[in-house]
């Protein structure tokens, strides 16, 4: 046995189940061609960043002191940029968010990973709740924090929160819940209702228990929705004790430049210890500042939305042509994922089969969930196209819609 | 008390050690004119990054396709980029690194903080030795991953190491040793016979202990070097169980940026599943990949090295009028740093009394070490002009060199 972190060593090894299926794809390509792989496996966005964005970066680079747009900023992030997001967010959502308020960040993941870290305290058996299905490094963000994660299964009809499932769940050693809307893997944004509902629930233990029960509202896809009617209303607006996490990856098309934050809204209990925390598990985790030229430029292209016409594109033909060859699909309300029953239980071999056809998706197993699949339509249109004859002859093998 | 990681409020709290001093510059420049305060507080680099890093950040802004440019690359980075700094490494130093041995990081902090993670087993006893003084993220970094640190103290004479105190401080809970080269906060760089004795040692007690104490040489300032005959040899050479965490904040004066890399040497023990186990570490810690726009741009950039010109200047004008106004300091032979020897024995209570004379500096006591303060150099040449009359007051406060 090697003489350092076993369980780094696994998360380390393992990493690769959505890679593992990448990296088939590439090999494959060499085979037959790229032209000929139908690949859903990963989340990489297929639409380019606003060209607002590179001119501003080449705006900055050509006139910008170099000193000062690459220069440290502080940990929290530079104070200009913290009071434009905090701008831009009370002008959308009728907050009463403060640049103080907001802890910049490298990413949603850093962004979650930190949270957990400044909220669980190890050795005291705390417990994280997440709602199948989920984005798998929860559980490595969480485990990493010293805390174990309790999963509360899926609702296989319409991928919600089944609330007395959760709540059920939830015990005086829950130190947070995490939602993530929309959601990956399945695009489903959950009810206002039921969202409403899971925040009674939360206050009502948070009484019960003498502490909060925190919220944490992981919201990497919060502008990829595709019906506005489904927006649901700031999660700070719902419960006090949500600390919200976004990245701007998604909605700027840049996963790659690791520029995110987090939202500790001063209603809060503790919330400028909260805020403290959030600033040390930054710290302890490694973390100096968010990019810096990121930071620089973000502030003139909030405004600036990712052109949906593609993911809507690709989803509608998705949705409908999947489900006229007899595959039971999840409609998705946002991000680019589409959820897809196995029509074998075993997805993981479902997957595999398809492979004989060229097309690759990913297992729901990773996410939590049993009998699924993950299909990222992050692509070409073009792609998707050309893949639906395959999508069929998969059917076919099957004996679906026949 | 709140109700989160109490470790994480006091970390998130304590930061401003350095901070502090920087945010009273702040404060009293708003009073009496920035021009008049010399803040020699804060290591950002003040030479601005090389032009033709600007350039290529601009040309791979308007001409590189932005879903390539700002996409996500694998966790341990783009292969084209850790090739070309494996390339630069091998020409250099003669080494033979391959690009599967580095693992590109956010910076050097990330570097530290993910390489611990990667070797500590929590609740084992691990323990990490550094000598003093040292970088003060390293406690964090290494009680974050769940060791304990342990101080070997400083070399008071020239800031050296005492082999022998390192010796007696190793033990079989020794999971590694991290040395800092050139360090912050002296300048100093370990002469080749320290650390050819340090090798020694550390191979030595591996082999009494049945397995590695690992060498982590921080070097972020490596090409901050102001004699060339003080360079030593790579690390690696002398070591097989070292691992070099680097950055090119300051090489490339992009200290906001947060980008630098991993080198796990293939000659290491397990260095693949050391490998893995970094991967985990920077998995766990929530960092997902590198920002983009640097790895693309660093490949063009490799071989720019900073202008000392200004550095060199400013250290020969503080040491030489420093010295001469009766101040003992340490000759610094790289970085930007100058330590000073307080006259009185509160390092503390000198920095405040300097503060009468518009002058910050950081008393050594953040760095583990009493009765000496850091002096970061790494300022306009002119402001350390201007403030040789008020050094020149300080020590005439003191009744030195009259």
């Amino acid at each position: 046995m090697s003489y350092f972190n076993q369980q780094m060593v696994a998360w380390g090894s393992s990493r690769s189940a959505i890679r593992e299926i990448f990296e088939y794809g590439n090999r494959r390509a060499e085979e037959i061609g790229r032209e000929n792989i139908f690949d859903f496996s990963l989340g990489n966005p297929s639409v380019p960043a606003p060209q607002a964005l590179g001119e501003e970066i080449a705006r900055l680079a050509a006139y910008e002191d170099p000193v000062l747009l690459h220069g440290y900023t502080s940990a929290q992030g530079a104070p200009g940029t913290r009071q434009a997001i905090a701008d831009e967010l009370n002008r959308r959502f009728g907050t009463a968010v403060g640049k103080d308020d907001l802890y910049l960040t490298c990413g949603a993941a850093a962004s979650v990973a930190i949270v957990l870290k400044a909220l669980v305290e190890p050795g005291q058996g705390d417990e994280v709740l997440v709602i199948a299905p989920f984005f798998p490094e929860y559980r490595v963000f969480a485990e990493a924090a010293g805390a174990t994660l309790t999963v509360v299964p899926a609702d296989e009809d319409h991928f919600g929160i089944r609330i007395s499932d959760l709540e059920a769940r939830i015990s005086s050693r829950t130190k947070a819940v995490i939602i993530n809307v929309p959601n990956n893997p399945t695009g489903v944004i959950y009810p206002e209702k039921t969202v409403r509902e899971l925040c009674l629930v939360l206050e009502r233990k948070s009484a019960e228990y003498g502490h909060p029960v925190y919220l944490i509202s992981d919201e990497p896809y919060r502008e990829l929705v595709y019906d506005k009617a489904k927006g649901l209303p700031f999660i700070t607006h719902l419960y006090k004790n949500a600390v919200v996490c976004y990245s701007f990856s998604k909605s700027l098309s840049v996963p790659g430049e690791r520029f995110g934050y987090i939202l500790i809204p001063s209603e809060a209990d503790d919330s400028r210890l909260l805020y403290a925390a959030v600033c040390g598990a930054g710290r302890a985790l490694g973390y100096v500042c968010a990019p810096s030229l990121m930071q620089n430029a973000i502030p003139r292209v909030l405004n600036e939305r990712p052109d949906l016409t593609v993911y809507r594109k690709n989803r509608d033909l998705l949705l409908n042509a999947l489900t006229s060859y007899g595959f039971r699909c999840i409609p998705p309300d946002g991000a680019f994922y589409l959820f897809m029953q196995s029509p074998e239980p075993d997805a993981g071999s479902f997957c595999k089969k398809a492979r004989d056809f060229e097309i690759l998706m990913v297992p729901s197993d990773s996410f939590g969930v049993t009998g699924f699949v993950r299909i990222a339509y992050c692509v070409k249109t073009e792609m998707v196209e050309k893949s639906l004859s395959a999508f069929r002859k998969l059917a076919e093998a099957y004996g679906l819609g026949v």
